[in-house]
Order: C-alpha cells, then structure tokens, then sequence
C-alpha cells in the first residue's frame, strides 16, 4: 500500500514566525490570499491533521472536514464523531491510523506541537510555506524540535499580492 | 543631511533559523550561491555592521573592509585601526558616528545582536534575506526581541540555484 502523502501548510513571517505567543491565530497579519490558499489545501486532503490548541480555535470553520486532532487527553484513539477523531500520540500509531482509514493525503496544519511531531517521525512530504511580509522581532518558531539536517527541493514560488506575499512550494529531496 | 541606508544581510533556513547554536557560522549549510551574493553586498556597503562575536569568526576575510563592531568590551568608542571601529551602543550614539563619518551604506552582517540592534533602533531600510532549502527543526532565530509589527514590501525574489536557494529582497513600507 503507498505511504499516505503529508503536506504541511505555514504561515510564516519573514523572520519565522508563525504567531506572536502561545495559542495564538495567525489571522490578524496573515493576507487575504493566504487564506485562499489555505482553504484550497484544506479542501484537496482526506484529513486534517491538528493539534489541540490549534483546533480548539478553529473548530467552527472545519466542523465539515475530516479532522485528526493530537491530544494527550485520551488515551489511544478516540472517535468523537464521523469527522473528528482524537488520538493520543504516545499511546497509539497515528500513521497506522491513517493508512487504516485510506486515507491519501494528510494536511497538517498546525500548531507547533503538530508541525514537531511530522517533522520528528520523518513523515513530511511537502511543504507550503507563505512568507508574508512583516517582522515579529520574536515569537512562536515553526518547529522547536532538533533533527538531522534536512533538504527539501523548492518546487514553485509565486506572489499572492502586492506586498509581497510569497507561497513558497518545497517537496522533500529523497 | 541623508539618513544613511542601513540594509540587513541574512540566510535562513526555511524554518526560520540563522544557525544551529550561538555561535556558529552559516558557511556549512549555505549554498555558493548565496556566498557570492553575500560578498556582492559586502563590496557595495561603505561599512559593515557586526556583533563581536560574528566578526570574530570572520575577520580575516573582512580585513580590507571598514567594519564596526558592537561589543561590550570598550568604553564608548574605539578606532582600532583604520578599517576596524569597536562600539560600545550602550554607551556611544552609533548612527550618529557612522554620520559622522559619511558613510552612507550600511551592511548589516549579524549576528543576532547585530540585527537586534538595528531592529529595535528602527533602523533596518531593507533586508536581503537568502532562504536555504533546509530544515533544522530547531536553532537559532533571526531576531529574539519583539518590537511592534513592521511591515515590508517584498521587492523581488531570484531563484540562486535548482535546489531552490531563495534571495528575496525587501523594503521596509514607510
């Protein structure tokens, strides 16, 4: 059976941000056309893969979509309801899971915990990075996981707007 | 008289780092591509900015070119030689020195101090930022001091090589 697909879709400042504290939605600095953007990966996966605190702010708008939602809270896996499922990673295979399920493509959308926890299992495949074009000074990292050096091809770059909102498109280099 | 322009120069991972660990120099991981680059904006600058600690790592290299240094270390100002100024920025005004001295492109070389320095001073005009095609997962960060949001215009991005380097060139939005 083919290994299911993960992508990962950021928002990112141009100096790496991706939210100014903990628990934080990244709608306020993020474009318009960003958020195009987002609602297209969300719409061409099987499932969306979040974790808790991130889900918690954005459950309303994706009460329609498959949704994998990472929380220590339970213990092993747990199906709420036909489109939310919760899973305790340490307790249980998440990509057994997945497979289980049939499903091919897998969009991770955040926060950091569910970035760290792909990028630790070696299972990102693709990554959509949108730089926009402003600067935090500090906040909240992507990742905050050290791993081996990894290299990705970059497969497009396009600009969303005037500003300069750039979508960048990065496959892994095998 | 003109304000001088200070520009900031400055690889990154794509997850936003600068290095590994403090320290380090980003010569390991950084394609030739962007070295050339690097070096092209070291040849247009009439000075370059650098923390103590940076500039330590490099100095060879930078012998031939007028170089201020921000360290702790002296009292005020220093003119250590003809081409090597040490600044004190807690106690010695730098933009008002590098006035003073007519220089009127600064190239901005980092560290992190570095650009901190000029981030909170409001200084930073543009920024040349190479995005290497890597992930590190975890490392040192561009900057580590929040300052309100700013916001820059992106002014063109340039592919460097088939890996996908990135130069993105940004001006600040006045």
């Amino acid at each position: 059976m083919k290994k299911p697909m993960y992508y990962l879709v950021v928002a990112t400042t141009l100096d790496g941000f991706i939210a100014r504290s903990p628990g934080q939605i990244s709608t306020d600095w993020t474009s318009p056309e960003d958020k195009v953007h987002l609602h297209k990966m969300e719409d061409k996966a099987d499932v969306l893969l979040l974790a808790s605190k991130s889900y918690n702010l954005v459950k309303e708008r994706l009460k329609k979509f498959n949704c994998i939602v990472l929380t220590r809270k339970v213990n092993g896996i747990k199906e709420e309801s036909k489109f939310l499922t919760y899973i305790n990673p340490a307790k249980s295979d998440l990509d057994e899971y997945i497979r289980k399920k049939l499903y091919k493509k897998v969009c991770v959308l955040g926060g950091r915990v569910a970035y760290n926890f792909v990028l630790e299992k070696g299972f990102i495949d693709e990554i959509y990075l949108t730089i926009e074009p402003v600067v935090f000074g500090d906040g909240i990292g992507f990742f905050n996981k050290e791993v081996p050096l990894k290299h990705f091809n970059l497969v497009s770059a396009k600009k969303l707007n005037a500003n300069g909102s750039l979508l960048l498109h990065y496959k892994r280099n095998e």
